[in-house]
């Protein structure tokens, strides 16, 4: 539990991190990804499941649009997950998302996740404490399905912003014109269970840990996507993948 | 495991048991479960999964005709799952069953299932032992999940018929013209088969039962169709349930 004691990790940069050194170096990787991904693709013996959580104001958009922008969207696809349809709410909460589990040779984003299933609602008391631990469980043997059935590589990243960075980013938000439609009235009360938020998301990392949570210091958007972009890399050179050669 | 000893389990009605009133009775049993479909599709707080396995000729088609034909089928769908396609193929072998669990109200009949990924799979040896049993652990994973999370009640049946009935089925497959669409020149060579199957049937049931398997004596469809008939209707009775109010 102790090493996602949010309060106690740092969302900036260490020190000496340079904005525009940065920069470059996330674009050598995009290129190495860019062949990662298409050899993950010739392969087809792996999949990825990059799963990304974030308060309002996280940077999740912006992620998805640094990293996987410059890769074949013929084997990527996007999952954003938002409140619940009717006919999603007469099936298991992991109904919905089990459906867009990655092909193999694929990589599949999850913008929000299974994982609101035991935050959004806890905060709400939608769902009780023990409705919650046994959401948890469920989601252990469903990552754990992928991950033995499917040879599904999972990335965990929550995309760790401070409240004063949330809070900036939420009223920016309300005056610049290329991000008003993202404005939405209900984040700004949202933002004020910040700690109650926390401490689901302590838990939940604590208790659907395989494999583990990276917490990526989010306050520079800079920062965050390098950081990303070289876990997805270092995850896919990890595969030792070949080119196939002529089928016989 | 001493309970699903096929070989020691009758495949006839126990004696007394006679056609002609079986049918009649039957009957009864078809309109209250019409009734009992009604009141869980209105209600929408449970839902119903039952899994048909059984040999080739085991009366598989023959028992959902009978049992099901009387029922709405805006409430009821039968999902037959045949060899994986490439698509399925490149997912976790629950992927394709999951996306036909019963949402809230409805009533979902398996045509084999997902129990083939560890019975004709393991018979042709296409998986090893080690392979089946994570699958056996993924089953329970999974039927956990639609149990506690979706108010699933699973009604598994295995329709117990003898080889030599089968094989007596089969050959009528050959001659009656309404049959002949079933005849697939495999299936004699697959019931060759049979003491293999018998085994890891008996090794599937006794690792996978939360609920228990129903071992149904088929060799007389009349008696079959009317056991399964009334354990559904049993079924559906315990839930207890009542038709919802005008909503305020």
């Amino acid at each position: 539990m102790a090493k996602y004691n949010l309060s106690k990790i740092s969302t900036r940069s260490p020190k000496g991190w340079d904005k525009e050194t940065t920069k470059k170096k996330l674009e050598g990787v995009l290129s190495e990804l860019d062949e990662l991904q298409n050899l993950l693709y010739a392969e087809s013996k792996h999949s990825i499941l990059v799963i990304i959580q974030a308060m309002d104001g996280g940077g999740k958009d912006g992620l998805i649009r640094d990293v996987f922008t410059s890769m074949n969207p013929q084997g990527v696809e996007v999952t954003s997950y938002k409140e619940p349809t009717p006919e999603e709410l007469s099936h298991d909460f992991l109904w919905r998302v089990h459906q867009h589990s990655p092909a193999k040779g694929t990589i599949q984003v999850f913008n929000r996740s299974h994982y609101e299933d035991v935050l959004v609602t806890r905060v709400h008391n939608i769902i009780d404490d023990k409705t919650a631990y046994k959401r948890m469980a469920a989601i252990n043997d469903f990552e754990r399905l992928l991950q033995e059935h499917n040879n599904t590589h999972i990335l965990k990243l929550y995309l760790h912003v401070s409240h004063e960075e949330q809070l900036s980013r939420l009223k920016e938000r309300m005056s610049a014109p290329q991000k008003m439609w993202k404005y939405n009235a209900n984040d700004l009360k949202e933002s004020e269970l910040w700690n109650t938020y926390m401490e689901y998301y302590q838990e939940a990392f604590s208790q659907c840990n395989k494999p583990e949570w990276n917490i990526i210091p989010s306050d520079q958007n800079w920062y965050k996507s390098y950081i990303v972009a070289v876990l997805l890399r270092d995850m896919l050179k990890g595969l030792k993948m070949k080119y196939p050669g002529l089928k016989k």
